[in-house]
C-alpha cells in the first residue's frame, strides 16, 4: 500500500477512535448515566468533538489527501482506496469549509434552542421557541454560504444527510408521491375501521423485551458484538464494527411498540454490523446515508415485522406469552390491527400508509424557510393548515402540532426528508429481493430470515459507506430512488387489509 | 485570578475530560460491553491515553506551571491554588520524566504478560509468566532511573499512588504491625472457631442486591450522582465529582460477599462525590491517594458493616428477607459468623485479622524483587515459605499462591501496600470519629450513618486530592500514619467473638 495512504489511514483511526469514544459517551448519556453526570457529560462530549474536528481537519490530512488524489487519479474508480479517498474528501471538505468561530456559535444558539424548545413544548407555546428557530434558520443560511453556489441552497444542507442528493430530486420523488398517497388514504377513510382494541391493554414489560429479543435474536443481531438496553427515545450507535448496539423503550399504553422498536433498530444495527471489516476504523466503516439506513431499519420493522408471514410465525408463540390478551384473538384480527391506518397528529406515532405525509409537510416548510419564503412567526398557521390538507386533522395545540420534534431545535435541517425516503427505498429494495428470493414468505412461515439477511449483506451492508446513497440504489436495483414500488406496496397491502 | 491560572486550569480541564471520558470506556468495558467490542476498545483506550498524556506533558502547561509557581511563591501553602499548582507538578513531572517511548514499551510488555498471567494461572503454572514478571521488574527498575535518586528505589513506585510515602516509613509502620498481628493469630487460632454455614447456603441475588442498595442508601450514597452495576471484580469509578459508579458481584457459595462489597465501593464511591464541587475538572478532585481511599472503603465495609451496632439495626430487615436461611439465627451467633477468622490462600477472600499478612508478604517480594535481591524465578518457593510462616498454610499449587494477583502482570508495583496502609488508617480515623461522636453506636443501631458521613466529608472528603496523605492523616488525627489503633481494633473485636 502507498505509504502515503497507509499515513493518512493511521490519522483516520485515530479520529475514528475519538467520535466512537464520542458515541459511547452519548450512548451512556441516554441510558445509564445519573442526572448529576449531565454537565460533566456535556463537557467531555464537547472536549473530545473539539479534538476531533481539530484532527481531522489538519493540514497534514489536506496534505495527504491532495497528495493521494493525484497518486489514484487513474485507479479503478470502485476500488476501496479511491472510495476511501473520496469519502473522506467529502467529510474534510464539510468539516474544513466551516469556520471554527460558527461552529462555536452553532453550539451556544443550539443549546439555548433546545432549551427553549423544551419549554415551548411543556407549555405549548410557540412563541417562546419562535426567536431561537429563526436563528436557526439564520444558521443554517449561512452553513451554505460556506459552501460554492449549489442549485438550490438546501441542497447544501439535504448533502450533510444524502451525499449527491438534490432538492430537485426530492422534490420530484415526493411530487410523484403525494397525490397517490392522499388518494389511497381516502380509499382507506372510506371503509370500516380495524380493530386494534387489543394492543392497548397492559402487556408485561419484562415478557415482552424478552420476545423483542428473541426477534432480534431470529433476524441475526449478534448478540457477542451488541446489546439492547432501554432509553426514552429508542435509538442504535456503535463504537466499532463489532460493537453495534440497539435501545427500545416500553410504552405503557401501547406495549407491543416495544417489538417494533427493536425491530427497526435490529435493522439499523444489522446495517453497521455487515460493514467490511477491513473499513474498521475508517470513515468507509457504517452505513452510507440516513435514508439507506432507514430502509433497513424501516424494512425490518414494516415490511418483515408488520407482514402477515412473519405473524404466521411468530403469533403462536405470542399467544402463548399473552393468553389473557391475545389468546382468544384470531391471527387476522391480530394482523389487521398491528397494521391499522389512522391519522393521527404526532409523526413518531404514524402508521406506514400516513407517515411519509407527516415528512412532506416538513420538508416544504424546511425549503420555505430556507429559501426565505416562509417565515418563523408563520408556521404553526403554515403546519395546521397542511395537516388538514394532507391528513384531515388539525393539531388542538403547537405541543401536537409544529413542536413535536426536536431536530429544528438541534440546528437540524435536511434531515427529515431521509425518514421518507428510507420508507421508499425499503419497498425499492423489496421488490428486487422478492425478485431474487421468490420463496421469502414460505422462510418467514418458518422463521427463517437469513436468506434475506446474506442478501442485504452481500448487496448493501458490506459496502458501508463507498456508495453515495443514489448509487447504491441505483447499483442494487437498477434504478434511482423511486416512488413507485412504495405506493405498490402500500395499495397492496391496504387492499387486503380494508378491503379497498 | 491570576490570568495565567486561569489558563492552566483550562488546559487542565481538558485533560480531565479525557481521562473522565477514558475512565467511562474503562466501566463500560467491565459492565456492558459485548466480547465483540474488545479489540476496539483497545485502540479507543490508547488513543485517548496518549492523546491525554500529549496535552498534559505539554511545554505550554510546564511554562504555566513555573511561571505560576514563581507568582505564587509567597502565598498561602494551604490556599487551593498553592495546592493545585503542587499536586499538578507531581503528576506533571510524573509524566514528563518517563519517555514516551519507554510508555509504549510498558504498554506492550504488560499487554503480553497480562496474557502470559491468565494462561499461567489457568494452568497453576508460574514458569509462564516468569520471564513476563522479570521484564516487569526490569521496567520498573527502569522507571525508578527516570527519578532524582530517592532514599530507596521502591520509594519512586510508591510515590505513584501515595505521595510523598517512604519505603522506610512503610517499613517501619508494618514492622510494628507484623508480630502483633501473629500473635493476635495464634491466640485466635487457639480458640473454638466461630460457625458460618448458614453464610454458605442459597440466597435469591436479586433480594440481596436490592438490600445492598437499600444499605448504600443509608450510607448516604447519592442514586442522583451515581448508580450500582455488576462487573466481574468490583469497582468505583467516576466521571465527575456528581458521577460517581460502583459496581458489585455475587458469589454464588458466598451469596453475603455482595452486601460488604456494595459497602465497600460505596465508601469509595462516597470519597469522590465529596470533592469539593470548586475542584470539578482539576486534579484536586477525588481521592488523595489509593490508601485514604482504602480507609474509607474499609471503613464502611469493617468498621461499619461488619460491627454489632449495624446489624442491630439491620439484621431484623435481613432475616425478613431471608427466613429460610437466617430466620431462626441469633444475632450473636450471624456477627460472628460474618467475623470469622481463619488463615486462607486467596487475598480478596481474607478476613479483616488476616488481610494485612498478605500484604506483607507481598511487599517484602516487590522490595525484594526491585531491589534486585528476590529473583522471579525464586519467588514460588519464596511465597509459599512466607505463608507458612505469617498464616500457618501452604498453597496447593501457584495458581491459589504466587499467581493469584493480577497486579504484577498489568506492571504495578508498589501499589499491594496501599491497601494495608488503608486498613490501618480507617482504625486510626476510627478513633478520633469516636471521641468526636461518642454516640455513634447508638446512631448506628437507629440506621443513622449522617453524623459519621458528614465528619469525614468535612475531614476528608471535601479536601479531594489538596494534602498528601501523610499531612492529611497528621492533619485530621494528629499523628502520622500508624499500626497502634488497627490492632487496638483487631484485639478489641477478636476478644469479644474468641473470647480471647
Amino acid at each position: 500500500m502507498s505509504e502515503k495512504l497507509e499515513q493518512l489511514k493511521t490519522l483516520l483511526a485515530e479520529v475514528a477512535d475519538l467520535n466512537n469514544a464520542q458515541a459511547l459517551l452519548g450512548w451512556d448519556q441516554q441510558t445509564y448515566m445519573p442526572p448529576g453526570g449531565n454537565d460533566a457529560r456535556g463537557n467531555q462530549l464537547a472536549t473530545i468533538g473539539k479534538i476531533s474536528h481539530q484532527k481531522f481537519t489538519s493540514d497534514k490530512i489536506g496534505q495527504l489527501l491532495g497528495d493521494l488524489e493525484k497518486e489514484f487519479a487513474g485507479a479503478d474508480a470502485d476500488s476501496d482506496e479511491v472510495r476511501l479517498l473520496k469519502v473522506t474528501r467529502h467529510e474534510y471538505d464539510q468539516a474544513t469549509r466551516v469556520p471554527a468561530d460558527f461552529v462555536a456559535e452553532f453550539a451556544v444558539v443550539t443549546t439555548k434552542a433546545f432549551e427553549a424548545w423544551v419549554e415551548a413544548r411543556k407549555k405549548s407555546d410557540f412563541s417562546i421557541f419562535q426567536p431561537h428557530l429563526e436563528k436557526v434558520v439564520e444558521l443554517n443560511q449561512r452553513y451554505v454560504s460556506f459552501f460554492p453556489p449549489a442549485d438550490h441552497p438546501y441542497d447544501v444542507l439535504l448533502d450533510q444527510y444524502e451525499r449527491g442528493m438534490k432538492t430537485a430530486d426530492v422534490k420530484e420523488i415526493f411530487d410523484a408521491l403525494r397525490p397517490q398517497q392522499v388518494e389511497l388514504l381516502q380509499a382507506i377513510a372510506e371503509q370500516p375501521q380495524v380493530d386494534d382494541d387489543f394492543l392497548h391493554v397492559e402487556y408485561d414489560e419484562q415478557k415482552m423485551w424478552d420476545f423483542s429479543e428473541v426477534i432480534a435474536s431470529k433476524f441475526g443481531y449478534d448478540w457477542e458484538r451488541g446489546r439492547q438496553d432501554k432509553s426514552a427515545h429508542p435509538f442504535t450507535t456503535g463504537f466499532s464494527i463489532n460493537d453495534v448496539r440497539i435501545t427500545t423503550r416500553f410504552e405503557e399504553d401501547n406495549p407491543t411498540v416495544m417489538l417494533f422498536s427493536t425491530m427497526h433498530e435490529t435493522g439499523h444495527g444489522l446495517y453497521e454490523l455487515g460493514s467490511n471489516q477491513a473499513y474498521e476504523r475508517t470513515p468507509l466503516a457504517g452505513g452510507t446515508s440516513l435514508a439507506v439506513h432507514e430502509s433497513q431499519s424501516r424494512m425490518w420493522e414494516n415490511l418483515v415485522g408488520r407482514s402477515l408471514p412473519f405473524w404466521e410465525y411468530f403469533y403462536p408463540e405470542f399467544q402463548k406469552l399473552f393468553p389473557g390478551q391475545v389468546g382468544n384473538l384470531d391471527l387476522d384480527t391480530f394482523y389487521k390491527g398491528i397494521n391499522k391506518v389512522e391519522s393521527s397528529l404526532i409523526r413518531v406515532n404514524a402508521d406506514e400508509a400516513t407517515y411519509n405525509m407527516h415528512i412532506m409537510l416538513r420538508l416544504e416548510l424546511e425549503i420555505g424557510m430556507v429559501e426565505g419564503a416562509v417565515k418563523a412567526k408563520d408556521l404553526p398557521e403554515l403546519w395546521n393548515a397542511k395537516m388538514e390538507e394532507y391528513l384531515g386533522i388539525t393539531p388542538p395545540n403547537d405541543a401536537k402540532g409544529v413542536l413535536q420534534d426536536v431536530h429544528w431545535s438541534y440546528g437540524s435541517m435536511g434531515y427529515f426528508s431521509t425518514y421518507a425516503l428510507g420508507n421508499l427505498i425499503s419497498a425499492q429494495l423489496w421488490e428486487k429481493i422478492a425478485a431474487d428470493i421468490p420463496d421469502l414468505p414460505e422462510q418467514f412461515r418458518k422463521g427463517e430470515f437469513g436468506a434475506l439477511l446474506a442478501w442485504l449483506r452481500e448487496k448493501i451492508h458490506v459496502h458501508g459507506s463507498k456508495f453515495e446513497p443514489q448509487e447504491m440504489v441505483q447499483r442494487v436495483t437498477g434504478s434511482k430512488i423511486d416512488a413507485a414500488p412504495y405506493v405498490r406496496y402500500l395499495k397492496q397491502k391496504y387492499s387486503d387489509i380494508y378491503g379497498l
